[in-house]
């Protein structure tokens, strides 16, 4: 186990912690530790909310998410000697709950959750048919993850950092904040919202303090989207094995990293849609100066993924186009096929006794794949998810016998406003 | 080999065959043959644009292709027995270029092409960045792939047919004409058009003639998207072993096929972005009566992948989101990220050595994946593309020695207007 | 489709064919085709048993199998330029049963056989437990095969030549015979024989006439051990897209290739235990000149399976050590604790409701994995046998619920003397 | 993290801990743990040699390292309501090396060795080839492992148990050495012996003590061999995720574990061929009552392998036949024929620069695959070896340039007698 350069106590709030990390992109946030080029190390995170949502069977947590106070990010990590223009290369050498702790009142002791934000406070990718409130809490044994709240499934996770990057640049927190600034006042009362601005409250900046802080809280970037620097993109093939390569923008490249997920499928549909909890994760960085340049990679990571995902040779998949549910037709619009494909494989998955909300928990938080399949094929885009047959204990495919009935148990929870 | 129920001769045209298919999606085009639930047969397939495209150095036939003629498909095959309201299973047993006919002049025999197609003639998925047309020829050798137009890579064929699908009721057609209707009058002239409307000119109807035919060809689908039929899908995923669901709309489901790919990547971003070819297709069919309802699948295909697909372990892979080239934040538009992440990748080939049109094309024909990442973290969606390193025969990863410089040779044939 | 080099009529036998080809192994045998470096080419390969073995339900064929006459090999193909000490390359581009034909008398024409050789005409790797005639038929749907003598399952075949090698030279055909000739001398008498020497009755040697024939009949080696030229190495993973390295012995290396399988399991334990058929395999070739001395390489072929096999990710596995069924220890045999590994999958599989023939049967056919997984733990080898369970379609693994018990339908067909 | 129920401190010896294992096998020794069926939990386990081979650049260490000593083994651990006929369910949660610690002078703290055991001391697959003793380092980083002493490779560990296994009974342990008696009777003197007697020197028997202790301490028998308990079968494949089912054969099953790896090659052909440490492994465990009979098992074990290994898609074979070195033939010997296989590899390595014994180091512990490929052909066996080729990080395969040289560095360190 390397060193551990960001420790976490997992009895005390991310602010109390030995080490403070930040919740907003901002260069002047001084770095909380640096390390060498070629060094690796162990950095502890702490779940996105900082131990808000808890291990019971009420949606009451998620429906009041105070979503101010996230991401809690680990970090910033410099590595000496990087430069903007460089390329970081970080390899995630491992990654998993927060270890020798399975059982406790934070998510990773042993537990994660997965939840449907209602729109009211954050919405999600199918906020129009999911409204309210739901949570799934997920039990991990060994490698793998079970839940009260969703059964007959049972998967091994593929852990990854939902985010991680470099921090941005004076001129390209600017930009961010001039280009969404613009499309939030195309629909400025919109719920949910197009985009997060800038947000003093509960704003933490690592080692600011005093005016630095005031200053920086007030232009400091929302960790929500992803963006150049990496960032909250929700890869999850980002595991274990893999090598990412980040732009450079700042002096020491400025690494910070958080949201691990214990598992997620391609898109994170439900917004909080993988199994989020706290744990490590043991990185090697290195640099490859002027590395922006020479591979043309001027914004968004590159990366490598691990080749020690768990393997499933059967797939049941879904395919949905750009039409709306009111039948209209939209323009090459992958992201509402994707949408399409989902509600198909929510509408099969409740022909097996599973509720909605349990069906798309799942999709969520289970190994789905999700593929753009037909972009150019005017004017219906094709996407598809996959999802492996593997992970039911009962048999989930077609057949002329009709679909084995499961008991859905006592469900998801549910709240709302 | 189970018995050819739709013969092609690869020395006659589309219309000149012994039994005659359709380029049209219309309820009234009669069944060209008929067989029994549980029958497997075999399908010749003629290339989608009946032999207009040649093996040359030259794109002048990709930039005058014929779109009013496309796509030309084998069937409709009756499955006796099937009524509206049943799904169809469909195994693909095999397919594959034109059985025994190495060379030739028709592709399908020995050969393959992609082609980015112009704006003005098709667009494509970047054709604000790519406006001309290109060609690239893909010699078939066994099941791999390798190009003239595009050295250094080679790959194994992820055969499948880009187009099948049962045929519309006359109620569905309806439907797709009035809301496709709708969003062309959004934006009548734009070029490539929003979406295309029916065009007698060119259409071919299976047996139906004189008036029927009149009637029908005036408001007959084009065959361009993939809808609640299936249809024009272009999942590279569908190859041998795979198992399809199809709903069904008319007595006998009336299945067609067409459109067979040597090979594509996700999403077959260059419009014609797959390895266009004739070929054969073995399928099985069978009947789940009643399964629409049953299984809650009122449109879109499901399906089942086949396990024989080419494996690999490394994968490079680039990241785009919703911002576009322009620098304008858009509202979580997967679309745009695809777009984002493929032209990085682009630009990262670039760097080896080969033009920007060589890399897209190639893009276009090799087995990438293209995934849906993130789709819920506001303002920007996340999607993905991974390329997998064994194509090259060169080493393609980042390193501080600096990409490896390929010899680009004759490059790919560019038209433009 | 690459020119056939070497093409056969399925309505006639091996010796009346346009080339005729051999059965036995010897460096005068002169080339049936001569090919060019780089060439990619088609051949034509008969049955094994040259249609001796037939599609019914007796194992009096097998039973009485004329051995003599195996295996019936097309070539010898002379590579031009090849010379002793190079290393010839072989692509195996495609590989599959008769083309076009997909019924009719002869394996390979939509069906193959399995067989179990009576311990008095061959035997077999369980011959001790299964003394008699057993026989399969397994018919081909596409990439998959059925049985009627051993129902429940349905797989994907890993077509493969299980026969391939290049022409010994004479000094290397006297060492064959000399150290042969030396076990067989340790138990002349025993059933079945330690191993084969030379038999002159019914040895076809291709283009030899006269007092060449009969002077090579008396010496040239039989074709069932795989040795120093390749041969008859059965490995179930040289499927297509497979690269084989083999030395050369004679000029021109003269390649021949026969006794194709649909599939086989690891070892092909019951002798003729793959699914045996004619086919075609497409080849291209070339040449390391001095390979053998550069790498190494002077016996015996290496080579790079393809990547396209069915992939399975759930396997049940069995062990054996190396100790007798009659409770004798042996000193790290782990031929033999193959052997227990086989028979406890066995033993498994009865209780199932599969008889144990059956069972051999499917483990010779079936893509089961074999491994050497412990051969220095004094005195125990540790071998090891890996089920796919999807190959079933029942459930196969251990529960408390016992097993599932199929119908196993009419079974196997038996013969004695 | 379930709870320790067998603690280990590194810096004790294995006599010196909190709960005393064992190292031999014996029905006396009473439970050092008891568990509910059901109940996950972790058990610490030291290296095989308890410390006695260090991280240094000698093999003095394997030259003498004391061989009555080993395995020092975790447990037993009894299971409640576990009964002789039962089939005792092992679920592999989680396996890796010690937990916290990655430095330190332990093998497991971040780092583990290879042996090549000389002919005097052990010996091992290959031990005419290579009669002194070698030993070769490996440092761990997150999943994978390289060695000062083999350059040029790098793999993911495919961490699992050498050896587990349940008690067996006092009938089983007379049969085991009576049945071995017999075997060391057919040649006593042998160096390296044909099988271990019963070693009362150096026995540790758990909670036994007085006369119990002398009289257990006569009959236990040694670890070194896998036997009808499971036992030390070092099957690289039993790694996380794997669920096993082992006959048990006393009142609680009584399992122990020990023998931890952090890679293997199939075989383990080193002897000492794992990448030797220590670790934790979390189990959980069942029973089937009954199930020995209802499943046929009534020795060794049977089991499904996890799904989380390293993928590969590209490897190096190598083939063997029963023929030895001296060219004399054997009868279907498929332990020389892998050896001959392995012999072929090495040569193949040594043409890139390796010193063969670095080549057999490798062999030993990288993730090589070791097939049965062909069982049935007289006289000759065939056996296949397989590489990755991205364990190398240069390219591997046979090419007209010839092989890429490596720098072999310090090379692996030799001791002899
Ligand atoms: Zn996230
Ligand atoms: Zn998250
Ligand atoms: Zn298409
Ligand atoms: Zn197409
Ligand atoms: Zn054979
Ligand atoms: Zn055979
Ligand atoms: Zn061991
Ligand atoms: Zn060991």
């Amino acid at each position: 186990m390397p060193d551990v350069v960001f420790p976490l106590d997992s009895t005390k709030k991310f602010v109390d912690q030995e080490k403070l990390g930040h919740n907003r992109w901002h260069p002047d946030i001084p770095p909380a530790v640096t390390v060498k080029q070629g060094d690796s190390f162990r950095v502890h995170c702490r779940e996105w909310f900082d131990g808000a949502i808890v291990n019971d069977d009420s949606a009451d947590d998620i429906l009041n998410a105070p979503l101010t106070t996230v991401h809690v990010l680990s970090g910033p990590i410099a590595v000496e000697g990087a430069r903007p223009g460089d390329l970081l290369i970080v390899d995630i050498l491992d990654v998993g709950p927060i270890p020798q702790e399975d059982s406790g009142p934070l998510a990773g002791q042993g537990w994660g959750y997965t939840g449907i934000f209602p729109t009211q406070n954050g919405g999600g990718f199918l906020t129009e048919q999911f409204p309210d409130a739901y949570k799934a809490i997920w039990d991990f044994s060994g490698q793998k993850a079970t839940s009260r709240h969703v059964p007959g499934v049972e998967f091994t996770g593929i852990v990854h950092p939902g985010l991680m990057g470099t921090a941005p640049s004076a001129e390209l927190l600017s930009i961010w904040n001039t280009r969404e600034a613009a499309l939030i006042a195309t629909d400025p009362d919109r719920v949910p919202p197009l985009a997060l601005p800038p947000e003093p409250q509960d704003a933490i900046l690592g080692g600011l303090v005093g005016d630095a802080f005031t200053r920086a809280a007030a232009e400091a970037a929302r960790t929500a989207p992803p963006r150049e620097n990496g960032g909250n993109q929700d890869i999850k093939n980002l595991t274990k094995g893999s090598r990412i390569f980040y732009p450079v923008f700042v002096d020491g490249a400025n690494l910070s990293v958080g949201d691990l997920h214990f598992s997620q499928g391609d898109g994170e549909i439900t917004f909080c849609g993988a199994i989020e909890m706290g744990g490590f994760i043991d990185l090697r960085v290195d640099v490859i100066p002027g590395g922006m340049q020479t591979y043309g990679v001027s914004e968004n990571a590159i990366f490598m993924p691990g080749n020690t995902d768990p393997q499933y040779s059967e797939w049941l998949a879904f395919s949905g186009t750009s039409v709306t549910l009111d039948g209209e037709q939209r323009y090459l619009d992958s992201h509402l096929s994707y949408q399409r494909a989902c509600l198909h494989a929510i509408d099969y998955l409740t022909k097996f006794g599973y509720s909605p909300e349990q069906a798309y928990l799942l999709l969520g938080a289970a190994p789905i794949e999700g593929r753009l399949s037909g972009v150019v094929d005017i004017p219906n885009a094709c996407a598809t998810v996959y999802i492996p047959t593997a992970i039911f204990d009962f048999p989930v495919s077609p057949t002329k016998a009709g679909p084995h009935r499961i008991d859905p148990g006592i469900g998801a929870p549910r709240s709302s406003f």
